[in-house]
């Protein structure tokens, strides 16, 4: 499949860009897609580099009807010296492909799928904002085509890369967030699909987001779904707290998505020495870790937001403020470091970055 | 909304009729759907019934990326007497608007849906298959059709209902199938989206179904995603036991989808005088049961095979064999009993079906 080659069709009119400093989170897209058809026969085929535009499927498709779809969250930057950075783009082609697994789509050739991300990227390398914080979001995903109901795995499929230039996730600089402990609903439990980056799972958070948010929570914080007193996730984001001198995270526990940011904050701590630990965590012991005085920070990650810093935690009835509603040291250590790398502002002792 | 009017465009050109001796479960579809779209300005509006035909989308729409969508299933028969019989209908609708409001899908007119599916099956009636059990599938469904990245409910959505002339579940009679009792994959858990008909669900059951066939089993028994001690469902099938002479199905517990048929199933045995219990069972419960000889019958209930039959269940390394792998009495009775109502063959004390 590496042998194949992508055909490129250019737009013959281009959209206007949008005004850096007013970019919204994935409304723009840029003048072109990438698309690639499965088919039994063919298998992964029908490469194409082709203006943006809307397709057409059969309104039986399976992704209508049973949400056979995967996808991923990505970035490119621009660096001061005029090259464009990928962030460990292998991390997410290889979980791509855990998700594809999981709900049994066919697997897609990483290398591939990473120079066919490089390609479309060269061809709208002019959308790529400039401004502070901004950056090339690029959303590759895989729907389901095939028109027929029976509840079985598709076999056709369409896998697309879409771009979205996007504005910096803090308009006023990195700033905490208020979440809210979620006790009724629940994201995952192990043997479902949370670790996969299927379409259902942001499908099935919803609800609690928006019940948080009419109380004024900007996420919720998930617990485990058999117990109810486990941390997993914040939002669409891997969390991470600072007790004492230790910085823990949940441990990948079947039901955890494995974020890449969470995975560069773990190598970047022990980089530095600090103490890290994944394991689980119950909300009781942060609230006790708050009123004893030991809980210093909590940040989410992810490739969104990078680092979003957590102010405040509503469990039930008690709230608890972390660092006075302030970012915590760490947690701006952290962002600045990664958004440094990324931006290619600083050194990358890791190799994390890929140019274009 | 129920004052709104339905514009109908009809085929200029019709497809040939498939033959009704080798109808196969949703891969046909009738010459016509129905479409309705929403917006925040203008609530759900555009209603119509047109030719079937292909729907075009944005590929940054909510549902590829999401899977925010949710659906239903149900049937419409032909009796003998040339009337067409829905079975339940409001029961769907009804069920429709939970699924909607699990996902923060703005809530549809359920009598105006329901005018609107008579409307539509009067438009293609000549679809409805004749032959000994077979009828015509009905499948209403809601996507998210905003363009936008950000993990949020959908501004805009289409409703649309599909119909698709069906064969008999069982090409030679009702046959007992053979179960595979699912230790690692979980379909749902209290606090998910279980007791709603998401996309999701469905995309979630691929895995455990396709390690099932593999191993010569048909569909996979559920168990609870807390203890995996509890029994949940079969399949996308609800499922009841007969044990001595009382039958137990598991009581909804948030999890489990509330099946027409499993309701319509606890109706009649409450109607026959059959003793019959909704309550938590396990599955070691069972296989207990069977070795004591108390197990009597098993099967599952749903819209598309109304009752299946149970021959077998094989838990870790051990197997039961229910019934000498024969089609039970009480599960014949039911399936006769449901089918012959459905088909306008027996009298309906229920006030179950209605007439398009």
């Amino acid at each position: 499949m590496s042998e194949q080659t992508i055909t490129v069709t250019l737009a013959t009119e281009k959209k206007p860009k949008p005004d850096p400093s007013k970019l919204e989170f994935g409304k723009v897209f840029t003048d072109h897609m990438f698309m690639m058809d499965y088919t039994v026969e063919n298998g992964w085929h029908n490469a194409q580099i082709l203006p943006y535009q809307p397709i057409t499927l059969d309104p039986a498709s399976v992704i209508f009807h049973y949400g056979q779809a995967v996808f991923e969250g990505m970035k490119a930057y621009l660096t001061a010296e005029d090259k464009v950075l990928l962030f460990r783009p292998e991390k997410n082609m290889e979980r791509l492909n855990k998700s594809n697994d999981r709900l049994c789509i066919p697997e897609i050739d990483e290398e591939f799928a990473l120079d066919a991300l490089k390609q479309l990227i060269n061809v709208d390398r002019e959308w790529i904002p400039t401004g502070e914080g901004t950056s090339l979001y690029i959303r590759p995903f895989v729907i389901s085509t095939q028109p027929f109901l029976g509840v079985a795995a598709s076999i056709s499929y369409k896998f697309m890369i879409l771009l979205s230039p996007v504005g910096s996730y803090y308009k006023e600089g990195v700033k905490p967030v208020k979440i809210f402990v979620e006790n009724e609903y629940v994201r995952a439990v192990a043997g479902g699909t949370g670790s996969a980056k299927t379409a259902g799972n942001y499908a099935s958070s919803l609800k609690a987001q928006q019940i948080a948010t009419q109380k004024g929570y900007s996420q919720v914080l998930w617990l485990d779904g058999v117990e109810k007193k486990y941390i997993e996730e914040v939002g669409a984001m891997n969390v991470f707290f600072k007790i004492g001198d230790e910085v823990v995270t949940p441990v990948l526990n079947g039901s955890i998505l494995e974020g890449v940011t969470r995975r560069s904050v773990l190598d970047l701590l022990k980089h530095w020495n600090v103490p890290v630990v994944e394991r689980k965590i119950s909300v009781e012991e942060i609230f006790e870790a708050s009123k004893n005085g030991e809980l210093k920070e909590a940040f989410g990650t992810g490739t969104a937001a990078v680092i979003s810093p957590i102010g405040e935690f509503l469990w039930n009835e008690t709230s608890i403020t972390l660092n006075n509603g302030e970012t915590g040291e760490l947690a701006k250590k952290i962002y600045d470091t990664l958004t440094n790398i990324q931006n290619g502002r600083e050194e990358d002792p890791f190799g994390w970055t890929v140019e274009v």
